[in-house]
């Protein structure tokens, strides 16, 4: 064990123990973890090679190995339980992804959800049995998330009672789909549908697309690999055109539409159930940034722990990194953010579960709201996880460029939350527009419950500058203050972009442009508001603690996330005469102290987090601390090191000289 | 040609021809660029694979034919002007990488200014006919910028006249030089000179550590590749672990410094012109940073005009993504970004050659300045950039994460910058030293000269909220109140900076504790002065301008960046007492009527930077628009796409059917 980081651990105030079990939702969650975590780590069958030393097709072929060995230890061991399997996959898969993961994460739910009974009886037993192999083709080569511009055609046939797939274009080419381009035999397509001369829009097909026995293409099916990507090397995203496919009516899933023997087409009744699907996808991704964001930080402080640089005081040794204020700046507030979006995270799964529990017995009074958050919180925390990836990589100075850091892989594992699930500014923009709407329905006189009922409060229609008609202004060292600061920002600035979207509604031509030119305020209305509601489920979670040494760390982090993000966006606050000029200055100072008081902690901070080194993969973030010794035992594994001299030292260098 | 491109281009408003021009620095300059270029993209000889599709192996074995190729090419053409070599290989590189790149930017040029005229005679032959091929060995796996803390030693033996290399700890393990780790037969070791039993500090040593005729490692010389990076993969960075590795007395760099043969050690007189070289390379990066973004915005624009999605108008066809509000806001600001930190680059190219000619002929007085200033433009804008191109890539959506985009390799290529010569914080602060101690001459009555001159202004000097002491608080629609705006918000916070350090030196034990302690208002007024330099350099360039229209897409370009960068920091405009709230609402309508006024010009503004389709290497941003269909043959050529069943299907999915 390095020294530095021993002696850091020493240092902490709380028991790790306790804060390690608030993450985990309780002692016994934290048991199971660990003991799950063991199975796999102890698992012979999962040591491999590090995928940054193979080949694309190497990669591909290991992740092949790992889900099928997952499948089958998941059964051996007995683990059923959603969670459970989700934790297993995750430690198993490490910072990579499994060729599998669109096989049942859409193309198993889908069956589950859009199959007719009989339907259901015909093909999950083939999907479970990984016979059918599946993924979930929608989005094309021109088209992403408008549905209605999708271009893929499925034509009834009632002669042979037979669908027909073409891809008309080449941007009706299916594009991205994970698990497309080598892995399954069949699809799930979205497709518009066409049936006595009619399009009736988008439904979606069971289409077989390699042979069951032979796994080649069938015919009319041009499949393949979509090429090299910004990471997920091991995954087969692939590409799909379809000329004259001709499948059974009986593969169009029919729980909802349908279409009759004759062509008839039958409506669906109501499309509630999907909502709930992609809400409960966006609510996981908020866990997701936590995961990301607080296993980059451990990287980074524990490193910074045990890297020495530099001098502060002439004559005496290098002094760690973690020492250093602008090393602190950088990382502290981004452990606070990890925290605050666990919390988020642990928030919007539970309110999932809840509403889910309602929508089941037909209650969908809640699911508007869910939606809008579970929205805008994907966006918002995603982006602040994204660049916080990237300020922990490049913390960690050169060597945090090294493949065996880990954090080069973390970023380009995460950044597609940031675009896939819906674009997060399309994202932001949906949420926007539940804001505006709640706007308009409180200045209306009508009463809103939830999070947005802040939108009634009468403090939230003053004027600028009036600082007078408000209480007070933000108190910077007290919490609750703070909270109450971000719900009067965000009040005010839901209020601006609804005004100024009336404005524009006197110059526009329409609805759309109106709302189109205002996208700027929508946007910063809309993060401010998932700021206002992650300052406030972090102050929240504080009063659950029970603990005073755990209490009062979280604590200083619950304020250095509050005043760091006053800092950031300090314009808005003065706007909108919550703070005054002198107080900026008080922040700047706090923050310092802020820093200082979570130093001691900042090694067990992350340790709370409780990422064995075999989920890290991270010779920087080792648990021991011995970072030297292991890069260069990882260096001299690199493939350009399995000979002495690269053979295009003979092929050009020689004839080179000769040629001079 | 995509007909939506096409529109663009009739709908621009400038003369395109004159605007590359003016960026070139002149129609002779991008005449003689484009003949270069035509020379490399017309030459059979560099036709080769996406190197994407490769190994990383295959990539090293390309870009070393490559290096070799453009090594004859350069000679068969003639071309021996410094800045035409470097234009000739940055477009045959395209958005890769060299392992000789440290041959040429520093092992040559160490050898030419540190080397006696008689070890010149020796070395540089053989260096400019390749049988040498060096690399430059500083850093080591524990040591980074603080040369004080290299570990590895050259001692001193008489008795031999020789030198004795060790790396004593795993630490000293020399690691990332360039062409280190497979290329290079030679490096320049940095280490710690033992003489008669004392340590001289660092010296430069000629280390041969391959074979010249087999490129075998020699003995004592531990060396290989580090393994794989966030980017670079076609390079060779290494290690280097010496172990009484011995060389002649004479392999010491001895223009300055000097063992005799009895082991006296003979001091240097100056370093300063080292130092030179430095501040040349940090000036360089300005102009990468200008370049990278360039490009990601080229790539982006064209892609967003040629991108149709979703629905601004129910029931019209999809509009342009250009056309969403939403996405010029991400856009255009960092297309003014590139045009501010090209003129940036150009300035500081030109302050440099011109004051390279001063230090010629003996006179300093302008280097500090020079280097202050270089090392801060370096890291705010390496740091913009960075950022700019992910945005770039994902206002791309999903495409933006394919390799084929070009985005992913921009990026990994660039945002090593932040980090080499000089990671980006330090360099902040570097600045910040410099920026206090001339507020502090200024305060002590003395008159500065060159940038700094405005601390002495009074104004820099005023009181939070005393908005009446100043002439009048900034006028929005004018550029020159803007500069004159930024010029005062830096004024104020190098001021507070050096307050605070005032502050904090009666509580510190030491001036670099309080130093320490300062750290995040040092770096904020760096990074403000740093803002301002480049605002008033855009500014100034306007005025070279005589073609009207031109003149007018700058001005309006101009303008944005500044107003951009105000709203940004709101706050610091406020608290200096520059703006007042109700101008901060005008600011925002002001920035939108901006992004529409541009909007006409926006594929005109990217055209341009005149990057050729070969030089972008992106399916999306190609010139002719023409994107789907050069993405699916892009993505034909995928290696997966090779056999058209993977060998893991046979592998793994049969036999765990079979067991299941």
């Amino acid at each position: 064990m390095n020294p530095d980081i021993s002696r850091e651990r020493e240092n902490a105030s709380f028991n790790l123990e306790i804060l390690t079990n608030i993450l985990d939702g309780g002692a016994e969650k934290t048991r199971r973890r660990r003991e799950i975590e063991s199975l796999v780590i102890s698992d012979p069958d999962f040591q491999h090679e590090d995928l940054n030393f193979l080949s694309r097709s190497e990669r591909y072929d290991a992740a092949v190995r790992k889900s099928a060995q997952m499948i089958l230890k998941l059964r051996e061991y007995g683990i059923s339980d959603p969670e459970e399997i989700y934790s297993y996959k995750s430690i198993a898969k490490g910072v990579y992804q499994e060729p599998f993961g669109v096989h049942y994460v859409m193309f198993i739910p889908t069956l589950n959800s859009q199959c007719t009974a009989e339907q259901r009886k015909k093909w999950i037993p083939l999907a479970e049995s990984f016979h059918m192999l599946g993924t979930y083709a929608q989005t094309e080569l021109g088209h992403g998330t408008h549905i209605r511009g999708l271009e893929t055609t499925a034509t009834y046939d009632p002669s042979t009672q037979e669908f027909v797939l073409n891809s008309p274009t080449i941007s009706s080419i299916k594009w991205w789909p994970g698990g497309l381009g080598k892995t399954s035999n069949h699809a799930i397509v979205l497709a518009q549908l066409y049936t006595q001369g009619k399009c009736h829009g988008l439904h979606a097909f069971i289409t077989p697309i390699r042979c069951m026995k032979t796994h080649m293409p069938l015919p009319g099916v041009v499949v393949g690999d979509i090429g090299p990507k910004f990471g997920f090397d091991e995954v087969d995203n692939g590409y799909l055109k379809l000329e004259n496919v001709r499948i059974p009516r009986e593969n169009m899933l029919m729980k909802y539409a349908k279409v009759e023997p004759d062509g008839t087409y039958v409506k669906p009744p109501s499309d509630k159930l999907t909502y709930g699907t992609m809400v409960f996808i966006r609510s996981m991704i908020v866990g997701e940034s936590a995961r990301a964001l607080s296993k980059s930080c451990t990287i980074a402080i524990r490193y910074s722990a045990v890297r020495h640089q530099s001098e502060l005081r002439p004559g005496e040794p290098e002094p760690q990194i973690l020492d250093y204020q602008a090393q602190q700046y950088k990382l502290f507030p981004l452990v606070a953010t990890a925290y605050a979006f666990h919390f988020v995270g642990q928030y919007m799964s539970k309110t999932y579960h809840r509403i889910s529990g309602d929508i089941n017995q037909g209650d969908f009074s809640e699911l508007p709201e869910l939606h809008a958050l579970s929205a805008g919180l994907k966006a918002f925390t995603t982006w602040v996880a994204n660049a916080g990836i990237e300020v922990c990589r490049m913390s960690c100075g050169g060597h945090g460029y090294s493949r065996c850091s880990s954090l080069p892989d973390i970023y380009v594992t995460f950044t597609p939350t940031c675009t896939y699930e819906g674009e997060n500014t399309v994202m932001m923009l949906q949420t926007a527009r539940y804001l505006v709407k709640s706007y308009k329905q409180a200045r209306a006189g009508q009463q809103l419950t939830g999070i947005v009922s802040y939108l009634n409060e009468p403090q939230s229609r003053i004027q600028p500058h009036s600082v007078s008609s408000r209480p007070t202004v933000v108190n910077i060292n007290d919490l609750a203050s703070l909270v109450e600061a971000y719900k009067f920002r965000a009040a005010k600035l839901v209020e601006m972009a609804a005004k100024n979207l009336q404005a524009e509604l006197q110059h526009s031509k329409s609805n759309e442009d109106a709302w189109n030119n205002n996208s700027i305020d929508l946007v910063r209305a809309s993060d401010a508001h998932c700021h206002y509601v992650v300052v406030k489920l972090f102050a929240a979670k504080l009063s659950e603690i029970g603990d005073t040494a755990v209490h009062s760390v979280l604590s200083t982090l619950a304020l250095l996330y509050a005043l760091h993000g006053v800092a950031l966006s300090s314009g808005d606050f003065l706007q909108a005469g919550l703070l005054t000029v002198p107080q900026l200055a008080q922040i700047s100072q706090r923050l310092k102290g802020l820093l200082s008081e979570l130093r001691p902690n900042a090694v067990a901070l992350v340790d709370a987090f409780d990422y064995r080194d075999e989920m890290l993969n991270s010779t920087l973030g080792r648990y021991d601390g011995n970072v030297y010794e292991h890069m260069f035992e990882w260096a001299k594994r690199s493939p350009l090191n399995h000979t002495e001299v690269h053979e295009s030292h003979h092929k050009y260098l020689k004839p080179l000289r000769s040629k001079l």
